[in-house]
């Protein structure tokens, strides 16, 4: 059963984290394609986001590995 | 049973979590490539909304090892 | 079982308040972007509506925890 | 099983509020945004539509804790 | 199974009123910003189709009180 | 189970209800807005749509409290 | 379970009705806020719409009267 | 196990018809409302489309006063 | 099971022709109110248009009617 | 255990025929109100992916009454 | 179970054939209705379309009836 | 067990593939309706994507085979 | 169970790797369409994702097998 | 039950890479497409956003192998 949690842990992370970085990174690319001296000021902020995104599925992965090796 | 119960707690909030984020944050780039003189304002709001937005996951993130803990 | 129930609690809680928060906080933000004359405004209505908003998931995340260390 | 009842209920009723709550006040910010003159009158709607959309949730939320003591 | 009941019959009313209502004050809101000489015709109709629209879910919170008290 | 049954009756039907009248009463807010010389006919048309709506999900609450008597 | 199969032939059959109607008498309200002067035709239709929509969830209606009395 | 299929058969068939009946009845309620010299060509459509959308509903209707009477 | 599998078979088949027809007789009174002097050309089509989606529920109809006097 | 695989089968079937017709068809009245000279070009293609939709639903039909007399 | 597995598959690919080709083709009706004189390379490029597309749900045919075979 | 497997494998990689394809070769047909001297270059680049497309659903269908003959 | 192991991996990874190549390869095509003497960066673009698209999908399909021979 | 721990690791993980990637890419050749002169900028952009999005399913995919060789 504790194997099952796992992959239930970090596949639902990843849904997760590639729906919320696919919206950011996505716009950032599109504005960047509008505005290209902006890159510097997009990429900060997608940074930021992502980094915030990645939170909560990183801690997904590490509850999946502490399941794995219980 | 607990483990299963500490990935379903963090794979539903790294889902919230990511959609949530990732409507705010998209947004706030979208705003930054079209105004930005305005990219210090705009990151505040977004910092507040993230931070408002990631409570609930936190918690359910904590609610999660106490779980695998227990 | 009623570990299995703070995860639901918590997890369903985490998404409700994700969309909810993600609503605003995204209009709010593009808001701002358009007339940031009026930051002051929209984050009053803002933190009115987030706090309305997290109400209930915040008692969601008090059963959670209720249901753990029962 | 009356734990998992309690869990039940908060989490749909968390979902309920956030939706709905979510669609009035980001529409409310929306409209301040355009007309800031209005503040008074669109924040005294939004206040009655929120309350009423909070009736059954916070119901939701007695019958949760109901269920929790019970 | 009579409490787990009264958790389904609300959370579903709570879910039906918060759609019902979300999208009715909504439109209101979004009205009164146009044009915010019709305020009380509108918020006139927008009471009257809360009411309606709250009959039901009201209901389910009667049958919820009445399952939990069985 | 029969309290389970008449949840279920009246849940669906509050689902129902609020779909329906809120597409109704939105549609008919918004119209008042446009023409605010027409309440009376659209109300007048309102009200009828919202009987007929209403006829379902009623006798699904007969159903619920005959189910929760027997 | 005969008491179930009545709650779910009345919930799904106000599901079918209150979102067939919905369309119909929305469309209807639309269609006077634009031709006030068409509103004796255009209920005419309507009438007709919504009575060939409620034939099959009355008799879903009936089906679950005669589930609940047998 | 009779009864609940009655209630399957004639519930998933409202929702059938409901669709059915309301993508064709709202969109010729619309074509009147452009066009009202055209109505009696509208409604005839409308007729043979409803007729033929409810064969299948009614079979499900027929179908499931068989199994309830079996 | 035979009758639940005859129930299964025409609510799914239902739902098919619904949708299919809605789709096919909506456009088709949406094109005959542009150009009404095309009545004839679109109502040709559309009847060798429903004809065909019709085949697969009528005869899923067929298995249901097998199935119940199985 | 047959049946019932008979039903599924069919079931299925009708609703990709119908959604796959639908599409199909929809269109080709559409573009037949916009360009009635060019009804038997559309009419040939149509009939060709009409029945090329058709192949699979059919078998599943096949594979139905197969299942149904075994 | 065999039988069933057929069901299964023949249903899931008609879904699947259904989709993809009504897709295609429903796209090749309206570039026809647009440049009539494209005819021979749209339906070229539709037939190599519906081939490929064909492939895949085929395969789920002939497994469906080595299941029912076997 | 194996034979339902190999029906999953199948139906559901028909399902990806005729998604995928369907995407791809609609906006092929539609780019071609737009330019037709570009057919080259455009069925080109579609023969690639279609390729790389099948290859996982031909290897849940080479799946399918082998959990069949097994 | 090892077998509906590998057929659930590789049904899942086909639908996954038929939406993201179908995203990808569909705006390529529409591209070339518009602007024909970019036909090198965008393939080459194609290229790069596609192959990223396809590592999760192909490790899936690795698991496939391994699951099939174990 | 760990080969089907493995295949939902890795099946769930292929769709949110899929999803995720998908949308990153399309977006940054149709970003391409527009203007061809930043095509480095944008693929730069693209490489960081595919990194961070394939860092959950990458691990996902441990976990698969993990699950499969324990």
């Amino acid at each position: 059963m504790s194997i099952l949690a796992a992959a239930v842990a970090v596949g639902l992370g990843a849904i997760g984290a590639g729906v919320g970085n696919g919206l950011i990174i996505g716009r950032t690319v599109e504005g960047i394609a509008r505005q290209p001296e902006l890159q510097g000021k997009l990429q900060t902020t997608m940074f930021i986001g992502v980094g915030i995104v990645e939170v909560v599925p990183i801690i997904a992965v590490v509850i999946g590995f502490l399941a794995y090796f219980s």
